[in-house]
């Protein structure tokens, strides 16, 4: 089954559109994670074990009001080894937990340099002692700046296994403005080729007619999302920037147009720190967050 | 001192212009490495070690020709823990060769998660249990899609420890042509504008003149190198595409203009695969290849 039906078919069963960011800090855990770390060992084992359990109770407090975890790589890369042993486990835990899983690593390069994101994000690496698996991930971002032959081998490789592509075409910072919102000779902007080169790419699944290649969006320029739906019919939009960013789901319909998988709401301070705006414990607060943010989507939909 | 300084240090004590890239496929390493590798574990064991011992000994070969190695990052993630845990080795492995270290991850992202990939590749970051530092490398590769908000973190987070950052302004994949050379509005092209914004964003070494923000500019579209140094007179020029890619190194010569360290000419698998092109022992084949590309350069500059 492809990536669009699987998300589809997922999104149905779980009742949810929303994505829970993972961007553990680990100078802004969750108390219990870090009291509940080893007392002894090297600073960097202490962290990761605190990152594990935060990412876990996160996942166990918000996950049943989610689809989808969003792990971003940069926040267990900077521990190292030990970090990405702890991204493995997360998203062993994820999937155990009936969510799926979408490593936002907003990978680009060129031939076998995108090959090997997509072996070590979706796929395996035959080596002379056999094949390696890598951190099996139902989806991954990437960066369309290297052109379409950049992003050919990780479609493949995600292709492959049914794994699907988020392709970045309008992110939800100011500074979009300064590239992707280039006008170009000839009429249209970069994020608008960005676009038609993510529905060039893309294949509609056989059941939901949802493409296996989506697009990130951000959701802090709602005013885009209709022109995005009009250029990507079939593309699921991962819609970042809601809550700490400014985005509201509310300014989001377009996105639902070829179906209620065609929008993931992205969400992760919002949910994560809902203790620090709402008060009371963090995981009660992260589930009330998660869990109204998934009303509000669902009901738009 | 600046990455900018250090850098036209490093390059005029080595006399090299060369950056050994190092892409380990762990299905086509040189034969001792993998005879060398442990007979028993589990295949991710085994492979990393053989990644390890294959770099080390390129480096050992090719290095004295070279001034920095340029590890890619997704062939090691492709191995995972271990993976990371063997790029950790190599990155050592360089600098106490005295070669500089140039990650190649081409990482892009907004604010907090930028500031977390400066933090694995160069920085440290804080945790309650104390510092944990990152890979520790001279310098990294970015992607500027996101824009300036996107890349100030990780200029910031360089400049603080010494580092530099090399911009992808033109890749060397024939795709650069789908979003890089789109024709602005206005005149000039995306990857002018991206020439402006790393002209914008780096500060000239007070001894060498030369700034700790570079760009990746592909050798195999040698007819632009004499634009890229009018828009970014300072900047460091690292060049791929030289060998395999079809790129030569007589045709650089405008990247030298701000002194001999303003172009960086990298080779892999020319250099790695020389014994495949040229006979004879992998070692010496790539000493060969990696000695001919540094006097070739150095004549040039």
């Amino acid at each position: 089954m492809s990536f669009g039906d699987r998300l589809a078919e997922r999104v149905a069963q779980r009742e949810s559109q929303i994505v829970l960011g993972l961007d553990p800090d680990p100078a802004g855990l969750w108390p219990d994670a870090v009291e509940r770390a080893p007392a002894q060992g090297p600073a960097v084992r202490r962290a990761a074990s605190a990152v594990a359990m935060h990412c876990a109770a996160l996942i166990d407090a918000a996950g049943p009001a989610c689809v989808a975890v969003k792990p971003q790589l940069a926040c267990f890369e900077r521990l190292g080894a030990d970090g990405w042993a702890v991204l493995a486990a997360v998203v062993d835990h994820a999937r155990a937990s009936g969510l799926l899983v979408i490593a936002d690593g907003k990978r680009g390069d060129i031939s076998v340099s995108a090959a090997a994101y997509a072996r070590a994000l979706v796929g395996s690496t035959p080596t002379p002692f056999g094949d390696v698996g890598g951190l099996g991930v139902d989806a991954f971002t990437a960066n369309p700046l290297l052109g379409v032959d950049a992003l050919e081998p990780m479609v493949d490789g995600a292709r492959a296994v049914d794994a699907g592509v988020f392709v970045l075409v309008r992110t939800s910072n100011p500074g979009a403005a300064d590239v992707q919102d280039l006008e170009l000779d000839g009429g249209g902007t970069v994020w608008e080729r960005l676009a038609q080169i993510v529905a060039q790419l893309g294949q509609a699944g056989e059941g939901s007619g949802l493409a296996d290649v989506g697009a990130v969006v951000g959701a802090t320029a709602p005013e885009h999302v209709a022109r995005m739906r009009e250029l990507m019919p079939d593309a699921p939009l991962l819609l970042p920037g809601i809550g700490a960013q400014g985005g509201r789901v509310e300014d989001l319909a377009p996105a639902f147009a070829p179906g209620r998988a065609g929008g993931l709401v992205s969400a992760s301070r919002s949910i994560a720190a809902a203790h620090e705006s709402h008060g009371g414990e963090p995981a009660a607060a992260a589930r009330a967050e998660a869990e109204r943010l998934r009303a509000a989507a669902w009901a738009l939909s």
